[in-house]
């Protein structure tokens, strides 16, 4: 994909990428391997604090955990292009996307919540940014964020 | 593997293959790249209204958690083989199949709910359909289901 | 990978590497398709019991948890081994973990117990072993297990 229109295309909408997460010592924020690309959980940070922490139905509002699916693709896409070398040029697309929601028992808006990641990752890439995707709920998530998100992409190989 | 083929066996059964679900504006049902396909979480669904909406250990009987994940399998195959352009003809065989089962933290037969679902691919796909997977408990699912099932495709490219 | 350093690395830190879980009528403990190889959800077992049963955050301790964690981690490097026709020869790089760890709505220290299973593979395989990996809760799991564990890998084809 084009590098300088996605980048572009955030700027429009007035949208920072974040820098990649870090590499931890035990795993690694993104894993390229032939035309796949893994990208590891996120959770939406801000700052280096969890954006709305709590659970669905709960503490977070829907329009919070909205925000924070869209923050964690937004994060997800930073370490993607991160782990492709620093552009998105070998993006091809987004093939799967899976969205874990902290959420209470009760709740059943899981997809709503999941709707803030993929709306956004089609806005910024268009078609190729459209993906299968799960969407189910979790009693908990690591440092108590609302939502994690797993992408999984096809890249052209370097 | 042959299209005809499956779908007699599918009439032998009396299963009724359901219409793919339909594309959704954020995302899609099943995205193939390659020689992988990648099914959306499904959720059982009769006559547009969730089947069996609950918890297994609570409101959900085990055989209606087993009817819900066979139920989910059969969507799967069905958004698997609109994807394939209406045949199974591409499909090479199922890869891995995750069953997230709604249940209360005293539930410990994932296993067998999720069998509803591995069980019924084998028997419609033979060796073809056997599968790596992955059975787990979630407090709550979209719309109240009680099963989701994900399912990744090997498939030879077009 | 080469085999034989493989096991004097387990062999270093006294670990045997446990038979690999035996195939199941409904579902195989390992796919490999092409380049990718893909083992089903493991729960950690010892002597055909589950080890440490209960969830993080109330009967199971953080330890405990870690325990599970690193032992399922080798399970799962068992089932890839044998599926890779018994040795890590063709095994290329571990690409993705996903960590589901039984917990309490409070708990929050998913990629400590996660670690467990990360630090481990990274210290048997090497850089080969680092992984984009996700960590999320859940109310239960399988047979009362506090962690389960989804690993997909990179390998060369047969």
């Amino acid at each position: 994909m084009d590098d300088e229109r996605i980048l572009d295309r955030l700027r429009e909408l007035d949208i920072e990428l974040p820098p990649p997460p870090p590499a931890i010592a035990a795993y690694l924020p993104c894993v390229v391997h032939g035309s796949l690309a893994f990208v590891a959980g996120q959770i939406a940070m801000n700052d280096g604090v969890v954006l709305h922490p709590g659970s669905l139905g709960e503490r977070v509002s829907l329009d919070e955990g909205v925000d924070a699916a869209r923050r964690a693709a937004l994060q997800a896409l930073s370490a993607l292009r991160d782990a492709l070398g620093g552009s998105f040029e070998r993006l091809e697309r987004i093939l799967q996307v899976t969205v874990f929601v902290a959420s209470v028992p009760s709740f059943v808006d899981h997809p709503k919540v999941a709707n803030g990641a993929s709306e956004f990752v089609a806005e910024i890439l268009g078609d190729s940014g459209r993906h299968a995707r799960a969407a189910v709920g979790v009693p908990s998530l690591p440092l108590g964020a609302p939502v994690e998100l797993v992408m999984t992409a096809a890249v052209r190989s370097a």
